[in-house]
């Protein structure tokens, strides 16, 4: 396995991404690791185990699923690196020891992974929280150029990473054509609702959303251990004079409630409620705060759901001073300095992040006219894949 | 809205369960509590605003969906019980200000609610770690009844829960039959592998499950930021006398390197590499420690796959005993003391939990017979939902 860059045999990488050759200054063995001098200036060290285990040669890296074969555990404890050098061909050639090989790598791969190529935020933009003066309506993108073309498509979904909205227009009225444009991110995540679901007011519902009532904003299954991370809802048809969709930053409101009310944001990153549904053949729970912080402590997701919230998870003390953030959360969360309002029109799209954006509408009359929406879920971890794939086929 | 139990007209509950009408000594106002004093003993307090938005009547729950109306940030902030008295029928009534009003619960629900029904772990089995000795083959259920009958699938999945692992036995060959069964539980997770797949050795794989290679104990697509819950594999035809089947419950793992090598196990639940996979069309990677942790220090999850975990996610200082410490889980995992070994059999088919159980397959002559296998995936709170449901129903 090896590419041929300019005439010469240089190594080949553990992945599906080229990289350039990366000049190196000078290597040298470091006790365990292997410090690398780059000729631009600074210098990497890679572990024993780690070079070891990411060598590519056909029997150490499946060539067709460039799955690993090489059994790290198996290696023997005292593996060690007797020399190094810089090959003629620009890779750093490794001796082992005690079972005597010889090991090429490719300088440019080694340099990303320094660089930190590997990591999970690797190609993705970073996110801006918005209120209803930065957002007065969702930013748009022409819906049919984002189902053949990749730099359309890359346009829409950094813009959806980085405000957890974005709408496409322009689209027609096609049965599951939410479903193509769905699989243009990636799999779509089926639920109780279904692989795709219509939101028209419908008798029996099994849902407040299938009423023509107002839905304040929320987010959606949050009975679920993993809200749906993307939610798409393309509007068919709608001939309703009334009945406004409605879009809040929840990131924005929770920075606000940081700044304004500490007290109570400090209750709703650590109060846990349990969101719970009602459903004759379903009965999905969990038990989380509304707001949820990352390990380090940043907003990392929203969960609110008026009518599926139900029992305060947490000792009888707390639950005065729950209730009290809790009102004060859904007051903000309809308070109009962060609500996106408008008309959902026929032909439009919109994707919104799930775990983030709280949608909902405003009353309408079911009388007045035709409402058919069509829409469907997928998993964060879609939309960061896509991303990352289309930068490294060069779509960026 | 109201049930009728023995001729007596009682409050609805907010929820599709039914309650007896539990005695109640005493009520009274305490604050801004409700004080329940049970005639069997024991006080349950319940705060204002949870009594306020678990009404049910027409305009605060919606009869069909059994979602909450009630918008409990609209209400006054100086909401007071004025009044309490258990009434004719048994009920707990209540008088309102600022707003005149009466309102009766049903002291079933309410009781039920102080002991914790509404909790997310209510109706699941405890659950119990095992190794080769306590598991040498999988617990196993008749296949055809678990189809048709509800208290053959009620134990088959309370040993599901409790063990992580559960086999049916005697399942025809018929394709989708794994989709049937599945949809027992919940809703089928589809994945980059579809909505179903087919395990067999093929050409042109796209994951080393699809060679005829020994696999060691892995959980499957551990690059996923929720690793699927389930895994149901139905081998439909298998006449290879070679590839047994192995299944390692990772919580026992976990459990010995705790209490067998604490500093392995410190670094192994702390350090986080990440899990990346490497695919043409995909690339999803998160990063999380391989033994993951509650809030609370219990062994929660288990991430394991060697062929995709890539780099080491932590400051480079840590990276040696990082790698120590995965060889040494690498290698237990392989340890004959926790593998559960068998023949997987034509019209066998098992589930297991794939956020704690490592499942593999020794090496097989794919020239020695044919093995088709047919599998799909299921989150983890459809188990949890289902099991709910049933004993919801009384199949308990």
């Amino acid at each position: 396995m090896a590419d041929d860059q300019m005439g010469v045999s240089v190594p080949a990488t553990p992945d599906f991404a080229t990289y350039p050759i990366t000049p190196v200054a000078a290597v040298r063995i470091e006790g365990d690791a292997l410090a690398v001098d780059w000729a631009d200036g600074g210098t990497s060290r890679f572990n024993r185990f780690f070079l070891r285990e990411n060598v590519v040669e056909d029997e150490t890296v499946n060539s067709q699923t460039r799955e690993r074969n090489t059994d790290v555990a198996a290696l023997p404890d005292d593996l060690a690196m007797t020399a190094a050098e810089i090959d003629a061909t620009g890779a750093i050639a490794i001796d082992w020891a005690p079972e005597s090989a010889r090991t090429r790598h490719h300088p440019g791969w080694l340099r990303a992974t320094a660089d930190g190529r590997g990591r999970p935020d690797t190609h993705l933009p970073a996110k801006q929280s918005w209120d209803k003066a930065a957002m007065p309506e969702p930013v748009s993108f022409d819906g049919p150029s984002v189902l053949t073309d990749d730099a359309a498509l890359r346009d829409w979904l950094r813009a959806l990473y980085t405000y957890g909205l974005a709408r496409l227009r322009g689209l027609p009225d096609e049965d599951d054509l939410v479903a193509r444009v769905a699989e243009r991110i990636g799999v779509i995540r089926s639920s109780s609702f279904g692989f795709l679901f219509s939101v028209e007011s419908k008798p029996n519902p099994d849902s407040n959303a299938y009423t023509s009532g107002a839905l304040t904003g929320h987010t959606d299954l949050p009975t679920r251990e993993m809200q749906p991370g993307l939610q798409l809802l393309h509007c068919r048809e709608n001939t309703c004079p009334d009945g406004f969709s409605t879009m809040v930053d929840g990131f924005r409101v929770a920075e606000a409630l940081r700044d304004e009310h500490p007290a109570e944001y400090e209750a709703l990153t650590t109060l846990r409620w349990v969101w719970s549904n009602r459903h004759p053949r379903f009965d999905y729970r969990t038990s989380t705060p509304p707001i949820e912080l990352s390990p380090e402590g940043e907003i990392a997701e929203i969960r609110m759901a008026n009518a599926l919230r139900a029992d305060p998870d947490m000792a009888e003390a707390d639950v005065p001073r729950a209730y009290d953030a809790m009102r004060l959360m859904m007051r903000m969360v309809s308070d109009e300095r962060f609500v996106c309002r408008y008309p959902f029109a026929a032909g439009d799209l919109v994707i919104f992040d799930n775990r983030r954006i709280l949608h909902g509408r405003d009353a309408f009359n079911p009388n007045g006219g035709v409402r058919r929406l069509q829409g469907c879920y997928l998993d964060t971890d879609e939309l960061r894949s896509r991303l990352r794939v289309l930068a490294r086929d060069g779509v960026v």
